[in-house]
């Protein structure tokens, strides 16, 4: 059990990583400085050094902290989890600074040097999670390969971002999150399954704790 | 009909076009001096000026060039033949610096403060053509909104090509592309066209010339 100084450190350490996200999010990584950062999380330099030795660092922790967002208002399990997780995601992503910070960095870092495979990995592996759920659960089509559909997954999310971002300023990005997965339902999905997963606007809104909407 | 000197500055254009491609490939687009471009695309400054009035309506020229470097070696028709120009794509990513280029520069952008949208569009239409095609062939499913998906396969394809440059310096890309067909085709094509549909490695090696193979 932590005690109460390694409790302070952990509660600083994620103060920074919150000022660090707005600042990225605002700035982008070259944009970005360690003063700001500082002042923005009103600790001292030396309590950033502490916890992350250099801006790399700081950014990389952002990056990995994307699936740290994304908490769903509503239980589910399968293949209703992983779309709910995409709801949320795509919904978060308008307003959540340590999010949109992750994915900006994650996206733009080829630009900067970068060539962190992680964030994806993490994401492919939750998704693949979801599927492997929905494949004992017989939502998920028994000839799928799930571990090949997370990974294609996590790229569609990406670029489904990444077009959002520049067509509408992410304005659309939840809309074509649900269209998504309109889309790509019926190769997913055991034709039982498939009316039963909700990815509805309504749907929508009740993962993100929009609305008094009830779990499956 | 162009008369000699306007043939002569189209290939000047070219040239540089293709030298710039060049340079943004291998060093971005900050890494980039228009000096270095009319090295190498062994003209003055004034004519790369000529053509392009700075470094930034040269990237955007770059940028929106992508479809023109992908030219299938077998001809096809609707599905098929969106399946073929994914095909090239993925194996041309790996060698041709026009569209390689494009393609940083398209994914970077909003880390140099770009903001077009442009890239995407002419790949959504280019898409979108081929489904239409597709549905009167009978090969796409008749339920099919072919706008909402030409959307969702540009975002899928953006999302592929960063995952694969990330996890293989885009190695595995071609493999990804065919990956993402076998996934996604049953929601796709009619059931009667889905066994006709040629995704196989011979296919990705026939359209890119490298086999004598035939086409459909």
């Amino acid at each position: 059990m932590p005690g109460p100084k390694q409790e302070r450190a952990q509660k600083t350490r994620e103060e920074i990583l919150r000022a660090a996200a707005e600042v990225f999010d605002e700035r982008g990584y070259h944009g970005a400085g360690m003063r700001e950062i500082m002042k923005r999380a009103g600790v001292t330099l030396g309590a950033v050094y502490f916890h992350f030795p250099n801006k790399e660092a700081l950014a990389q922790a952002v990056m990995h902290e994307q699936p740290a967002t994304i908490v769903p208002s509503l239980r589910s399990e399968g293949l209703q989890r992983l779309v709910d997780i995409t709801l949320v995601w795509s919904h978060k992503l308008q307003s959540d600074p340590l999010l949109r910070a992750g994915v900006r960095l994650t996206s733009e870092q080829t630009g900067y040097g970068f060539d962190d495979v992680t964030p994806y990995r993490q994401w492919a592996q939750i998704m693949e999670e979801c599927l492997v759920d929905g494949l004992a659960a017989g939502d998920v089509r028994t000839d799928t390969d799930v571990h090949a559909l997370a990974e294609f997954l996590v790229a569609a999310c990406t670029g489904l971002q990444a077009y959002s971002l520049l067509a509408s300023g992410r304005d659309d990005l939840p809309e074509r999150a649900r269209t998504m997965w309109r889309l790509i339902m019926p190769a997913i999905a055991t034709p039982h399954a498939a009316a039963g997963i909700d990815v509805s606007e309504e749907r929508e809104a009740a993962v993100n704790g929009l609305t008094a909407g009830s779990g499956r």
